[in-house]
């Protein structure tokens, strides 16, 4: 019943919004120099090996994102922009390159073994042989239990990973019925996942904290963990920590689930296994040139001195090279404005490019120039709160806002994969989406039709949003971001479909360029209350 | 037109056929015991963990072949049966083990490489650094190009893999509708492959023979394939050389598609590129003790001089640990035949389990078990024929038949992955077919219920098949095996799934047992007559 009511309400609205949003001007010539442009003479393939090929790896604090910066600042200004500059996001903390990594099994019998690093770990030291083991160590208890017992270890922290047969395709694009069903609201219907039990996290995390010191104290050699994926595809992040007074305990690696599997089924069988590690790592302190965000502009003419701003966050993981996530927002961004320099447009307010650090580690590098730029709340003094996870922490105070605030039109973001546009988020600005449904109209054939007031969040987009500025992200088809590219050392040029960024950079051209050319600012939507929550004692 | 009338006789055969059939006698007793056993006491994973996760790969010539070898004939005569033994297949080659591997590019920056270095080829004789450069090595013009220009260098021999979104699941089931063309026979089709070019296969043969010594003169660090996978998926099988008497060139790896395509694109933009590669392999000649088959049989009662035969291949490759490749063929034999002696089983005929080495090779364990035992032509004495693959060779004279040709009743081998047995390929045997139909009937709702005439190769039972000896391999789920194990890093126990196991023993058990107890032996098809091939002087 209810499938079949939504499917009615987006036919009627498809076929009515178009009618209601007519008095948006949408200027065709302009898109037709777009796709002449974006179809034609694309070099989004080039800047996308340069950054990923070339670049690798962009973390945020190491050398690798600083390169990064350098270029996209060079590349921008070669291609016309103006004002391009790297900008410091410091204080961020360590750098961190991987310099080299092998494991094998050498009892009970020889293997080589799959096994990346995770950033912010240590080297091992050179070669070191140990014991094999599992300990399940989540609460005091286990801590207790272990303790002296580990010294010289390899340790498996996870349980077995079964994994699945791949009886559908890893990579899949939205169906004409999932993308309408993504359009229907539901006022009358949950409004999010349930408030998170504060008390029990600030547990977690408290716990968390002891575990490096711990592994450290009692000589491990290595932590290894399971892999989410399989098939050789590996998901690794970060352990240890890019904070320069925080412990990192011993190398800390992510094994591949089928190795990782054997092992543990070997262990069950009493056997004893033994294993080598070798890792080496960069440690650095290059704060502040390494934590960074990129901008450049297209300067405006009549209204200048108002934004409209897009980008995509230029610092990645390290196993692949940052492809998908994001190197793919990256170069759509910047072929965008260099379709616009190209095709020798003139906006009236001024673009403003952003190419953000530090997106990985909590929107760092976008939050950095909300705070700095547009509004902010009063420092963090509290040390309590300092050692909370920003989404925990309680308000400072008010938000205070600066005179961009009022400047920025609209913020378009792109971090979802390396496939095409659907359409936008419009993230609950009812306003917006008629306007984005006429932007789109130009864009149907190439498959970009849908708006939807759904929100989306995790990336920059949100630290616009968080204070009245409207920011939004693109719906992009989901290929295989989160079976396989995601954080994975599977995120490589490989994996980026050369029609869709084309595509995608044309479509985030066509909205940056009627953004900066309309009358007048992108509708706001009201920012909600301050929120009250309750005071630090309470809980 | 074509797929209807395939549709009309395939339903009009299910409809049909069993009728004919039902002179065949179907023990209901023993389905029911052997079904009793197989599901609700199986112990299939148990012996697929010791072959694959305690045992490891098993390359003919090599310790865990041997290894393999003497845990199979233990446990078969744990399980109660008799005469088990180990006999070698000698003379083989080189025995090889792989110590250890690691690879990484040092410049223009830094990069971990996922490569797997590919069966009797040597190691690097500790860490090398070298320039990484691509050559086309297919003509003498190639080989006199680059002459002079390889010393110290890692050596890329492929050109770029595109690789594809994997939009379609990698694992997958037959359907209903291709399991009823799978039963259709075109009598007026065509009737196999365009006859080989021989001399040109020739030719390459000889061309192909002139690089080993030639990289290794050139004094070329390593070559580097790409793999045909992707995802972190590596296929690898050998190179070098596992005969005694040939250059085995310099260390040779396979890598990572997309590793390899980023290195690849990297020199295409004339970066200079360099990597470390360290490869440590052990050679060994145990001739005769690692190159074995395994044999072990339940007596025959009334016609014990007659044999049931059944089996898969003990030997794999090394990347990953022979798993579906072919653990699951000789798990699902030893587990047919512990389900018949755990039910009592007492056999008309002698059945035979036979465990195959060298099958990656050639099929060299049942061609040795054929030659000694059921019939031979004369050896090949001639050094030009002797170089040949043995699909090229002319045959030496007419076959010889010994005693045992007579005695076979059947031959049943299974070695197409790890998912469950769909039907049999009746290769051609007619009056087989009818009785297979009758076999299947109590399986049909556990998805085994095809039968075709249509033949199958490249694993044990073409052996049989060629001397005219029933041989038969069954239908399996086409799973994920071509797509992700069969000859890869993927080949493991994770891949194997336990219900598709279960039920692959219990039908080899009930085929093995009703071949056993019915009257006759299993009907022949007529020999084909003694092919001529044109003496070697004209060729």
């Amino acid at each position: 019943m209810r499938l079949i009511s939504v499917l009615v309400c987006s036919l009627f609205v498809s076929a009515t919004l178009p009618a209601i949003a007519a008095d948006e001007k949408v200027d065709l010539n302009l898109v037709n120099k777009i796709r002449d442009e974006g179809t034609n003479r694309s070099k989004i393939m080039e800047t996308l090996s340069v950054l990923t090929d070339e670049i690798g790896p962009r973390l945020t604090g190491s050398p690798g994102l600083r390169k990064a910066g350098d270029w996209t600042k060079s590349q921008l200004t070669e291609w016309g922009l103006q004002n391009a500059q790297v900008v410091s996001i410091a204080p961020f903390g360590r750098s961190w390159v991987l310099e080299k990594s092998s494991m094998r099994m050498v009892a009970p019998s020889n293997l080589v073994l799959d096994a990346i690093p995770k950033a912010w770990t240590p080297g091992t030291d050179g070669l070191k042989r140990g014991k094999v083991m599992y300990a399940k160590l989540e609460t005091e208890d286990d801590l207790a239990k272990w303790k002296g017992k580990l010294k010289g270890v390899i340790l498996l922290r996870d349980a077995m990973t079964p994994t699945k047969l791949h009886t559908t395709g890893d990579a899949k694009r939205y169906t004409e019925q999932e993308l309408q069903e993504m359009e229907s609201l539901d006022l009358g219907g949950a409004t999010g996942r349930p408030p998170m039990d504060m008390a029990e996290i600030a547990k977690r995390l408290a716990f968390a904290k002891k575990i490096n010191p711990y592994l450290t104290e009692e000589g491990v050699i290595a932590t290894i963990n399971v892999s989410r994926g399989d098939d050789g595809t590996i998901f690794v992040q970060g352990g240890g920590s890019y904070k320069k007074d925080e412990p990192t305990g011993p190398a800390a690696l992510v094994m591949s689930t089928e190795q990782y599997n054997r092992i543990f089924r070997l262990l069950e069988k009493k056997k004893d296994v033994e294993a080598e590690v070798e890792v080496a790592v960069n440690f650095g302190d290059e704060d502040p040139a390494n934590s960074i965000n990129v901008f450049a502009e297209i300067p405006g003419t009549d209204k200048k001195d108002e934004i409209v701003m897009l980008g995509g966050h230029l610092d990645s993981w390290h196993a692949g090279t940052g492809a998908t996530d994001n190197a793919a927002g990256v170069a759509v961004a910047m072929e965008a404005v260099r379709l616009l320099k190209a095709i020798n447009f003139k906006p009236r307010r001024t673009i403003r490019i952003a190419l953000w650090g530090g997106e990985e580690q909590g929107l760092l590098g976008s939050r950095d120039f909300i705070n700095k730029n547009v509004a902010s709340r009063p420092e963090v003094n509290d040390p309590k709160e300092k050692d909370l996870p920003s989404f925990m922490r309680r308000p400072t105070g008010p938000l205070s806002f600066k005179p961009m605030h009022g400047k920025i039109s609209a913020y378009y973001n792109l971090d979802n994969g390396g496939g095409k546009i659907r359409g936008i988020y419009a993230e609950n600005n009812a306003a917006a989406k008629v306007i984005f449904d006429a932007w789109l109209a130009p864009f149907h054939d190439l498959g970009a039709k849908t708006s939807t007031l759904r929100k989306t969040g995790s990336t920059d987009h949100v630290s616009f949003d968080a204070v009245g500025v409207p920011g939004f992200q693109f719906i992009q088809e989901p290929m295989d971001y989160f079976t396989r590219t995601h954080h994975s050392n599977m995120d490589v040029y490989d994996k980026l479909q050369k029609a869709d960024m084309m595509q995608a950079a044309m479509i985030m051209a066509n909205f940056v360029a009627h953004t900066a050319n309309r009358d007048e600012l992108m509708p706001r939507k009201p920012l909600p209350p301050e929120p009250a929550r309750p005071a630090a004692a309470s809980r």
